[in-house]
């Protein structure tokens, strides 16, 4: 069986913010999956903030992207053909081959998915990568404890909005930042204690030491910047600052913060730390027996802003960041 | 026995950077102790950085200190009468009641010192605050290990001319940063294997990339602001930075600083870590044997910067700020 696929390719690396230039289409002929491979059809992909930085040709965590390279990135799929043991046709996976149609994969790469745990896309939002984010920060690095102050940036977004539910189950007093109303609003029904609009804000370290005048035991960190700057005002001593994410800065070539707060490091003696979510993947077992007993018990809820069809997939990621995503942004290629 | 005690008082809270004016010398007769006292008449005294944060009247790991009221710090004195057990009058015991000649003191805040093991002044150095503190950043949170490189800022301070010694006896690469050439020589001669002066340097983060081209494992901060910039720059993955101190903006209520590589955070899994010595104390029966040992080989030297009499303190606290010392900055008040 030939297969013709459509694929999103990296045509040239952005210089600062990028655009639709920074993206190509094209259709080619995949190759019949070989031995251990998988041929799988996209249901749903996603579009995450990292990316930006798989763009810029640099050593990082992940390998950067390569220019007239498919783009990639995580996505669940419906098993074609098999060429590998323990998938069949039909079953439904997630992998990591999203930005095309169809894909062949190696069959070490793709993870069957229960769609009577959680429908398809869930295991790309609560179920995935954001989830699982967000459960690591808290969990591993924050240890959040029942009764504590917990502040979590970009709220609204796939990571912060799994991060207030989670908080929330965990007893936590949360205090969130979105940048709008509708999406406060929407901050505050996951069940946020405070959301604070960091857009019509004045004064942001203001505005967050009224929400928490007792002060933080954890920042989630999503934004960086002036948002972390604040979060150090705030700390109570010996708080744990848990970075995600600093999406404030990912288009810039030389970010530029100014910061008047970081002496609180030392005086308050806080910890920050830095993480990468795959690194920490023996927790997933118990991060998604809890998660199901959550999305069952409603105590999480999912929102995702969705794109029809591959052609969209360019406009998705841009929007991340223009904040137009309330929740996980998703592009949707195909039902089952 | 009554005795008039000469004191050093907070005369008035600095704005910005202190002067003369913040301190007023005053004559007293001292109470005679009561039970469970000790009348001590200072030998030594030091003058550190962190006292510009007591003299500001806002909550911290340490009370601030009163206007009109005696300042504080760790001193080295001889005890002229005891009214408590274990002391004896002539013993040489370390305290925090310095800034004043002779002084009545709780025996609870007094520590034996052993001139056999180390002479007076070196219990206010490598033995006392800044060689604890440095042994505290680099085994507690450094966890430096042989091999590893780590980079240590104000190299010639009392804090950082200890961390170099001791990261060298521990047998890890010592990348340093000093504020003259005169210092740079002498970091050089404590073993640091290169030495920036940051303030000729036309780009530290170019510089310290030259001299450690493999990234940094750990970076032992005394400055923040820029040396912090660029240590995020060049740390590698998974590096520590472990801040001790921040004098940078010790003298501005608000400070200001300009950061281009707090993303890497994130992008490294970078750990920071604030800490405050006094919170440390198991570590000291391990920290005193080492030095000891340390000082008994020679692969720790100690230098001072000595100002004679009580009236020169305040002289000498300010000369912090302006690099004035090389090593710890002590007063010398009387001979034993």
């Amino acid at each position: 069986m030939s297969v013709v696929a459509q694929e999103i390719l990296l045509n040239s690396r952005p210089n600062g913010a990028p655009t639709l230039d920074t993206f190509r289409s094209v259709r080619r002929s995949l190759p019949a999956p070989s031995d251990g491979q998988l041929l799988v059809r996209t249901l749903w992909m996603s579009v995450d903030p990292y990316m930006r930085g798989r763009m810029r040709d640099q050593p990082s965590y992940i390998a950067p992207f390569q220019v007239g390279e498919p783009l990639e990135g995580a996505a669940v799929g419906v098993v074609e053909e098999s060429r590998a043991e323990n998938f069949a046709k039909g079953d439904v996976v997630s992998h990591f081959s999203g930005w095309r149609d169809h894909a062949v994969i190696d069959a070490t790469t793709a993870t069957k998915i229960d769609l009577d745990a959680a429908p398809a896309e869930a295991w790309l939002g609560p179920l995935g990568v954001p989830g699982f984010t967000a459960f690591v920060g808290l969990e591993r690095f924050g240890a959040l404890k029942s009764g504590e102050t917990v502040f979590i940036s970009a709220a609204a977004g796939a990571v912060g909005s799994m991060a207030v539910q989670i908080a929330k189950a965990k007893g936590a007093r949360v205090i969130a930042s979105a940048g709008s109303d509708d999406k406060v609003a929407w901050v505050g029904e996951l069940g946020a204690d405070e959301v604070i609009n960091y857009k019509t804000a004045k004064d942001l370290t203001a505005a967050l030491r009224k929400a928490a005048p007792e002060g933080l035991d954890v920042y989630f960190d999503n934004v960086g910047g002036k948002h972390l700057d604040a979060a150090l005002a705030v700390a109570k001593d010996s708080a744990r600052i848990v970075v995600c994410g600093m999406i404030a800065g990912y288009n810039d070539e030389l970010p530029s913060e100014t910061m008047h707060h970081l002496s609180a490091i030392v005086i308050k003696r806080l910890s920050l730390r830095g993480f990468i979510v795959l690194d920490h993947y023996d927790l997933y077992p118990e991060f998604s027996a809890a998660m199901i007993g959550w999305l069952k018990e409603g105590k999480v809820k999912s929102r995702d802003t969705v794109h029809d069809g591959l052609d969209s997939a360019p406009k998705a990621f841009l929007g991340l960041f223009s904040g137009d995503n309330t929740g996980k942004m998703l592009v949707k290629l195909a039902d089952r």
